[in-house]
């Protein structure tokens, strides 16, 4: 779809800038979805909840993977698949059937980008490789995610969000200090190698106003992972080992305080993270006084930052004694508000019904037609011009009417004719 | 800077398509960086990477704090700061004196991006709040990363990469199942929200090629972390309780294996991840061959990903006594060779020091003026035509001469009479 579709944004007879602002920033740029699972939904349901049209195009008998993975209910789509296909619309084409390939051809010929992230070497096979893309529609921007580059020794391996944990060095930095490596919660192999991607969409986006052309990109998990590490990289070159872990220490790990401190409750989560920076004594000075301990303040044992962290057992003992006293919520309250970095450690419950972040949308409730209301995280940058609603992942194929009917305009008898040959 | 600045590349005059990517993507954007330590500047260093021209605001007589913060030599930039600011330029101004102001206000008039991390409150201070930024120039899109929502009951509160992992869910999801909640080793509060604050700031550009229009961009730490931690939304989902740690289990926690493995050596990093998926026995019975124990493929108690779940304590034990005789490379690459997703957890040291990674352009050596040779980790998308070198992060102020006389027209006179009245 040529960009001057949208060029009547903005001007005299445009749309009102709330309407603009709902549309979204990227309102006019058609996606070609075949993604599955994570790494590579999560790149497109990024774009969509930029304003992209999204279309994620299906297997018709059963769709995406992700729709059956850890579902509680056979047959009904898993949250894990509504949590990462919100905005996009869904189409089932059978590429393995003359007629999928030949609608998958339409749809990169009227579309700005195309993202995949089947097992290595799968969308070559299929026939969509870069080249045959481009030459469908030269101003296309082609994006894979990948396990491992596809030139080194792994890149035909397989690959899942904990593959690339291990292989791009979070394991190696995550866990107790003399305990075995751990994977971090948060899938930054998957979600994080997505985002990485969507950058380079959005950058390819960008530059093909000058050029005219579209390109390819690629994103390695491993390589993406490696990035969110990359301050381990410091630990590196200033102590000429890898990096350890480090518990809940920083990463260069030698502050103090610098630790999750269990709170009063018992609970599982009942802790509160408390920092001080190694700058200056200010935040430190500040905790003394919260914590009742003033005749601390510019005692030599604790004054200078290399002085508490040889101190750490004593800091440490002395912050607990008062954590343990108050609840998480009450450390962090009274320790923000006098200055001090402190921050609880929050559950996903207790997230998920934060009545700020829920009026914020950093969580929403979605309607979907089969589960009903469905509460999710958002999309957590906010943009003056850029609002778009959030609505629920699309039941498989709810909108072949919509896209084959409209945007490629066949007819109902050729739906029909497609369907009866299972091409969709 | 008009976008027009770079209507030639593309045209026939334009440069060769090798010279046009690397110049890069965002070649023509320029942003004004008044960021400092990570979540700010990781976004900074990602435009540039991309091919923006991103001028460092620094305080004039010590810079930005990264550059002290955890460094082996006192007056020499650390690790930690060439980590986040290559490809950037220096400049100084004093942002407490009107001259430095003055500089300030002529370099967004000149720019197309303004991004800042201060603590709640301080860029409002200085005058330079988003109504104002607008005044001086309305293309401007102007980006701020804190940690916590400013509308919200902590949006005053400080913030670093530990208290935004502790408040946005991440250190909830991590750690033993019986453990105490552990930080995540990668810095997904500070880059993980730098990344975020890119991907709006690159919607905004392309957006603004419609509208004409600058807009505010916002992101909180927090939330940001809430995102790498969507999937566990799914756990929460499906067993009406708080996402729990769960060792090293894929998130949702239903799978064997789903383990790493103590390999042969007895390092700390001595160890391999093995998955096998649910959806079908493919990879199961692939990793029995492997193994050695084909005699299992069909046995009830391991065919189904339901019993191989029950019977957990088998699988790993099965495993381990395979993995504990081969070194962990061999364990990847046999199991990768045969398609049973697997990854070594390989340390800082190993990956900075692969050589395919290193040919790729996963970590490179750049030349500092004062520390040499220096091996980091470079930009993970590999784009067909935006390849941008890298260069390593600048001294203080290094380019106030291009900056302040190329590009605002200073004469040295005048240059030295700000120098003079410490206002750069």
């Amino acid at each position: 779809m040529p960009d001057t579709d949208r060029t009547a944004v903005g001007a005299s007879s445009s749309p009102s800038s709330d309407e603009a602002a709902r549309l979204g920033a990227l309102h006019g740029v058609r996606v070609v979805d075949l993604t599955q699972f994570e790494a590579g939904t999560s790149c497109t349901e990024t774009l969509a909840w930029l304003g992209a049209e999204v279309i994620k195009v299906e297997e018709p008998t059963k769709g995406e993977q992700g729709r059956h993975a850890s579902t509680d209910k056979p047959g009904v789509d898993s949250h894990y698949f509504m949590l990462l296909n919100a905005n996009k619309r869904s189409v089932t084409a059978n590429l393995k059937s003359d007629g999928g390939r030949a609608l998958l051809r339409a749809l990169i010929e009227k579309s700005d980008v195309f993202v995949e992230n089947f097992a290595p070497g799968a969308i070559e096979r299929l026939g969509f490789a870069y080249d045959a893309a481009r030459e469908i529609n030269p101003r296309i921007i082609y994006a894979q995610v990948k396990g491992f580059a596809p030139d080194g020794p792994y890149g035909k391996f397989l690959a899942f969000d904990m593959i690339a944990q291990a292989t791009g060095g979070a394991m190696s930095i995550t866990g107790e200090r003399d305990g075995r490596p751990l994977k971090p919660g948060p899938t930054i192999g998957d979600t994080g190698a997505g985002l990485h991607c969507a950058i380079g969409i959005l950058a390819a986006l960008y530059q093909r106003q000058f050029t005219g052309r579209g390109q390819r990109i690629e994103v390695a998990m491993q390589e993406a992972v490696i990035n969110y590490g990359r301050v381990s990289y410091a630990s590196q070159a200033l102590w000429s080992k890898p990096a350890p872990r480090n518990g809940n220490q920083s990463i260069l790990g030698t502050n103090a305080p610098s630790e999750a401190y269990q709170c009063k409750g018992g609970g599982p989560n009942d802790y509160c993270y408390i920092y001080t920076s190694r700058a200056t004594s200010q935040h430190w000075d500040r905790l003394l006084k919260i914590i009742g301990r003033e005749e601390l303040i510019g005692d030599p044992r604790f004054a200078a930052a290399e002085a508490r962290y040889q101190n750490r057992d004593d800091v440490d003992r002395m912050l607990s004694n008062w954590t343990r006293q108050h609840d998480k919520r009450t450390v962090m309250q009274t320790l923000g508000e006098a200055g001090v970095p402190a921050g609880a450690v929050f559950d996903t419950q207790e997230l998920s019904t934060d009545p700020h972040l829920r009026r914020r949308g950093a969580f929403v409730t979605v309607k979907h037609p089969v589960r009903g209301d469905f509460t999710m995280p958002g999309w957590p940058v906010r943009m003056s011009e850029s609002k778009v609603p959030i609505v629920a992942a699309p039941l498989l194929g709810a909108h072949n009417r919509e896209i084959y009917g409209g945007l490629l305009g066949l007819t109902p008898e050729q739906e029909m004719a497609l369907r009866d040959a299972k091409a969709i």
